[in-house]
């Protein structure tokens, strides 16, 4: 077992780099950012547990400074899934075939979930996040054993209370401007709250640390979530263009050249913020919440769009501000941001 | 022809009380916000040209500052909206028969338009602003020829082009966040930006001064978008819970204990945001896009459940600020918004 990273200084390190899974987080990104002064996540999901073991070492290889993991935790596989994804995935068969694929079986999976718990029981990151379903007791119980932190993404100021219930050590206010998936323990398929009436409701609520998330693209919004009580703000979209991101190029494109994003289960079977495009204008409203089974069945149509260039086969996560993106490098950005917010906070007297 | 009241300025009066239809708008409300230092709109929708010019002529009576009107200018009569509102009256009516209410016929009308326009070239308020549909340029002209500024609500950066066309002195710039109806052009059914980014957007492409609105609270939040490049900032939800306002005691209390706002075509055709209640929750992923045929259709049953307090049916409009309400009389509200503005504009230097 490793010696456990010392825990996060929030005060130090305001600005976050968010996880963002399947491709953009690399681990030249996460140590640009660590090395720059912020506070990177990297992104557990879809990856292998030897792949993830490789990162976490990788990016300690390259810096001594604290950092974090985010892992989905199981959602339940609710027997009527299945058949949803089944429907699903007969609605886009003509569409995929046009395309020369074949589409994939739906199917669960945990995404070696109890692999990974022992994998970062060992590594012990300074903090492990959860996204989509709630960790049970015993693996937040284990980790923070091993001297990690456990924080859990929250979307409702209600989830609070079972975090708090659950022993975590600090929340993730996911905004609804958010790109990506939405990473709270109920996929709703409602829309909710902004990120700042999200950090000023679960400020009623609760006393655990806070990391505000959602659209955020400046270091003086940054700021503004801080004086609404948040111990940091966590930016994805504003990192995705950045030459240390693994983000796709028809990704990249579409993050600069195309406009209006929507809150959609078309790729995965979850709720997660994307830009619009065919499939999302044709098939969103009729994708089941099927999660992970419909992520199975759409991977190869999306990986084969990927390889293209073609946008319309592309789940293109973007949080709301995608259009002020920056084009700069990892590392300048977050010293970008960490002066912007210092500046903010500077002039707001606090 | 009354002598033209005039031009706004808007650094004198950068806080603007929203029009609110339907009930909540009131003259007392806008004198209490005019004689606060404000710069209040009238809500001239719904209201017969006599009903409108009496508010407007009580409106001069107790205040000698300038002022605003909005009203809803005519969407296009598509043939297939009265279809698609009779379906959903079928839809509707067990329902509306449990609660002992016929619903109204489906039907087209323009909220007797020309005359509003006549009316308002008369009586020539510092401003008109219109929500939904455009002002054709000959009502536009004739206003302007009477010494009224026009303005047009704007929902997606793109209408500025069509404003700036037409002709028009300014654009309320209506995020996201905003309560009750989307005032756009064009009613696209799809999530929109959020104020901060729609203002942003604005600024790039147009010179037109623009209001912000959408889920604001307080000052600071209108100071931040103030320096974003707004002239202004609206506000709706704030003033609601005003003892002037005229909204309704169910609404009163559903604003502050409800949670969980959704934009719905449910009540009206159009899409609006409200407290999500059993009407929505029931009823508006089925409701078509069909304004104001399902206005007409709804109004008994909304009128009813304003009557006897049932909070499932009415049209609860809501900014995903509501929790936020204050619970100030408007004047005291309205000089605290703009002492928050003052000092988050010292504090940042501008």
């Amino acid at each position: 077992m490793s010696s456990p990273a010392s825990a996060p200084d929030w005060a130090r390190t305001p600005v976050v780099l968010a996880p963002m899974a399947g491709g953009p987080s690399t681990v030249a990104l996460a140590a640009a950012v660590a090395e720059a002064g912020g506070f990177p996540f990297l992104a557990g999901a879809y990856l292998t547990p030897e792949r993830l073991r490789a990162d976490v070492e990788g990016l300690r290889s390259r810096t001594s400074t604290a950092f974090g993991v985010n892992v989905f935790a199981p959602s339940p596989d609710e027997p009527a899934m299945l058949a949803a994804a089944e429907s699903y995935a007969a609605l886009l068969a003509p569409w995929a075939a046009a395309a020369g694929v074949q589409l994939g079986a739906p199917r669960y999976d945990d995404d070696a979930f109890a692999a990974k718990v022992d994998l970062l029981a060992e590594l012990a990151p300074a903090v492990v996040s959860f996204a989509f379903g709630w960790p049970p007791a015993r693996a937040v119980d284990r980790l923070q054993r091993a001297g990690v932190q456990v924080w859990v993404t929250v979307n409702e100021p209600a989830e609070a209370e079972w975090a708090r219930e659950l022993g975590v050590d600090g929340l993730v206010a996911q905004g609804w401007e958010a790109g990506g998936h939405r990473g709270g323990p109920v996929d709703t398929g409602a829309e909710q709250l902004p990120v700042r009436e999200l950090v000023r409701a679960l400020r009623e609520q609760t006393s655990l640390p806070v990391i505000a998330a959602g659209g955020l693209m400046t270091g003086s919004e940054a700021a503004e979530l801080l004086t609404l009580g948040a111990c940091a703000a966590a930016f994805g979209t504003a990192f995705l263009s950045c030459p240390e991101a693994g983000t796709a190029d028809v990704h990249r494109h579409a993050l600069a050249h195309r406009q209006g994003t929507v809150v959609t289960r078309a790729f995965t079977g979850r709720s997660a913020r994307a830009l619009h495009n065919a499939w999302t204008d044709g098939y969103g409203s009729r994708a089941p919440a099927a999660y992970p089974h419909v992520h199975h069945v759409t991977a190869p149509l999306r990986a084969h769009g990927k390889a293209l260039g073609e946008a319309d086969l592309v789940h293109l996560w973007a949080g709301t501000g995608h259009g002020r993106t920056r084009g700069l490098p990892a590392g300048d950005l977050c010293r970008t941001l960490l002066g912007e917010l210092a500046e903010a906070a500077r002039r707001a007297g606090t």
